[in-house]
This record gives C-alpha cells, structure tokens and sequence, in this order.
C-alpha cells in the first residue's frame, strides 16, 4: 500500500456513445474499478473516432494522471483507429507485433478463420508496447508509457481490466461514510459547510435524489484518514438528527448503502 | 433547418461520477438530445467538483463547440461550485439575481421554508446571463454566451433541456441505416474499407455485439445526403447478403433498430 495518491484518467472512442446509439457502461465499470484499487478517477473524456481528438485527449490525460486507460476503437474495422493514434501520440511505429499475430492465428487456426488484412490490423502494436490478454478475446489491449488501451466491448474491456489489475500500484485507501437525511439540500447546506470548513482532510458531498413521496439527501464523507472520518461524520450525524428532530422525522433502521 | 454543422460539449461535474457512486444517466439524455435536433455532440468531459477542472473543460469546448452544456453543481451546498467557476471562465461577477431570487421565494413562501444563506447560493448567477427555467424545480439553470449551466439530478436536467430546446438552432438533419450482419467484423473489414474508400460524405461504423449464441455486427451508415447514403446502404447490404449466403446465414425478418 502505497502513502502517496494514485490517480487514472479514462478515454472513451466511439462515435457510437456520442451519437446515443449505444449507452456506455464502461465509465461506471472503470469508476468502480479505481475505487476498489484506491485509485482517484480523475477525469474521463468520451471522443469520436478522430485520430486529432484521440490524441488530444490521451495527451492531456497521461501528463496529469499516473494512469491512462483508453476503450474502443482496437477492432478489424477501418473505423478502429486507436491504436495508430496511440502510435502517433507516442511518436512510435506500429508494426505487426508477432506475439499478437501469433495468439489471433492460433485463435484462428481453431475456427478455420481466413488471416485477412483486416483481422491483422488488430496484431498491429505500437514499438515498446506490452500486450494485454484477456481471456474472453484473442485480440489483445496493450500497455505504452501509462497508458492502457482496451477494448470497447464490455466484456472484453471488463476481462482486460482484471488482466491489467495486479500490475497497477493503488493508493491510499479511501474510506466512505454516508449519512442520509430526509430532509433536502437547503436544509442541511449552511451547517454542513461550516462541518467542511473544519476538516480538510474529509471531503463531505450532498447528493439529493427526488423520491416519489420525499426528498432524500445523501451525504457521503471520504477520508484517509479513519479517525478524522469517524469524527466528522459524528458531527454530520448530530446535525441530521437534530433536523430529523425539528420535523419529527424517524428513519427506518435499516442499513443504507 | 440550417445548412451547417452544428455541435456541442458537454460537461459532467461531480465527484460522485467519478468515484462509480453514482451511475450517470445525463450523458445518454443529451446524447440523444443532440441527435434528435441535429446538433452533433463533439466531446464529454465529467471533471470532479474543481473549480480549475471546470474552467479548464468548459473554456476548451466552448472555443470549439456552437453550445456547451454542463450538468450538476448548482444546489445549495458547499460543493456546489459550478456557478462560481463559470463566473470565473467567463471573468464576471455572480451576485445574487433578483429574477431567480423572486422564483426561489416565491416556492420557499408556499412550503414555509426559510431563505438561508446556504439556499440563496442557488439564487446566485453570472453577471450577463439569462435564466434556464424549469417545470420540475425553482432553482434556475442559466446560459451565458454559448454555455448552458444545468442541473446534475435527471429529472431536473431533462426539464431543463426541454425548457432549452426551441432556443438551440439545429444541424442538417443526419439519416441513418442500418445493416445487421451475423459475422463478426472481422470478415467485413475488408470490403466495408474499401466500401468507405469510395464514400467519404458517409459515415460507415461497425459495432460488434458479443450475443450469447452467435456474434452480430451491426453496420451503421449516416449521412446529411440521403441519396448518397442509400446508395453505400445498398452495397452494404449486398456484402452483407453475399456474406451470409457463403455461410448458409438467414436472419430473421423483423425490422432491426
């Protein structure tokens, strides 16, 4: 367990998410993967298929974050550029890497697959990359600097994250605590900021969801730190009884998440 | 109905994104908002409650989209700091309205509910903006030059998206087709390139679904000329029908979306 913070950028490639054609799902898959690795999503960007707007993101992203994961756009198809943006962001050529062709052929070999230029495109690897294989494709992802380029299709892209998982240092656990209050933002927003105001080390959030019959508004603590956390949410949890108290408002017991 | 191009970013901001707590749905609603009024959606950023962050993505696609719309951070809590860095990007002051105040008070007055300071931060807007009213909450979004700023809760986000529409000027209407084929894309590539090669007023994409039984590539064909795309729909279809008939395939006959 690392002391320092471990950060992680993601780029989404497809045209197909920013069109609304296709729900993404590998932001949420990638969100929860960090957290559980205590690596801090910092920022994703989804952009099209455009060799400029990939390279402008994965630029932006590597020289900020200790990690770079990319989805998408490693396919057989003339529309699957990443990895020659990869290439060109690295400055690097992308030859058929013969590890690669040689895991896709013996796939191939097993299915009477004819090996056409278009299925070789996905043995090309930018020089210097490791390959990523994952067990459900026999098209691998690859690793270049910090950056991680896997595929778009979730289970190929969830099959490379667990491929990729031992080899990413985490950071600082971050510990959560959520207190809920039935009661909207407006109630809790003046004396939850002078709570926030007294520990820098606790990072408070307030996330209303509008129920059918009432408001309810999370509030999530994260911490480093465990004792400070324990210490702030006491405070959090006296304010948010004593406003339950003020509207004779009584919780159920049961567990929130 | 203009002869332009016309695009946009969109900005998530929350913490809660990026950490998986939270599952954003706000992307594919303007996803297909954007579709559905022509305006094609360039790129999405989701930056954590960071004033830097913000400025940083909204500055960004703002020079380089027609609009830009942001989600989230614009209730009454101390993280709610999407107001103040826009005021920032844009080098103004964000004094209390007297517009958003009077529709504030005016549903404060019906719920008995007191103005405190922590709720007339929603009250809050940029000096030069108008305000983005809404059926669903009296808290104000707002738009300031090309950025409108909009609410991070669903249901409040679409009513103001709603409430925005007949302002926005669409594109040239994009077509659409589609053409299922029971093969992965491996064994379109080829011909599917060269098919590209010869239409570049058409946008050809390949999206693979890994089915339980059998893979599906659905090729997607969109265009602003519906002439032109009808006719790469129909040389589609013939590889794809030449395709299926080497491989004995025959799909169903019910319309795919």
């Amino acid at each position: 367990m690392s002391s320092s913070v471990v950060t992680a950028g993601l780029v989404v490639i497809g045209d197909e998410i920013l069109s609304g054609r296709t729900k993404d799902v590998n932001i949420a898959t990638t969100a929860q993967f960090c957290t559980d690795l205590a690596i801090e999503l910092r920022e994703v960007r989804i952009v099209s298929d455009d060799t400029d707007a990939i390279i402008e993101a994965v630029n932006a992203l590597r020289a900020r974050c200790t990690y770079v994961f990319t989805t998408g756009g490693i396919g057989p198809t003339h529309d699957d550029i990443t990895a020659d943006a990869i290439a060109k962001a690295f400055g690097v050529d992308l030859p058929i890497n013969e590890e690669a062709r040689a895991m896709l052929e013996a796939r191939w070999a097993e299915t009477g697959t004819p090996a056409t230029p278009a299925r070789l495109r996905m043995a090309r690897i930018p020089v210097g990359a490791d390959l990523i294989v994952n067990a459900v494709s026999a098209a691998p992802g690859f690793r270049i600097g910090n950056v991680h380029v896997m595929a778009g299709v979730p289970k190929i892209m969830q099959a490379m994250l667990e491929s990729i998982a031992p080899t990413l240092e985490g950071g600082r656990k971050v510990e959560s605590r959520t207190v809920p209050a039935a009661v909207g933002e407006g109630a809790v927003g003046d004396p939850l900021g002078e709570i926030q105001s007294r520990y820098d080390d606790v990072k408070i959030g307030s996330y209303p969801q509008m129920g059918n019959t009432h408001v309810m508004t999370y509030l999530v603590l994260r911490s480093h730190d465990i004792e400070r956390l324990e210490q702030a949410t006491a405070e959090v949890q006296v304010l948010v009884d004593r406003l339950h108290a003020e509207k004779n408002i009584v919780l159920p017991k049961e567990p929130y998440v």
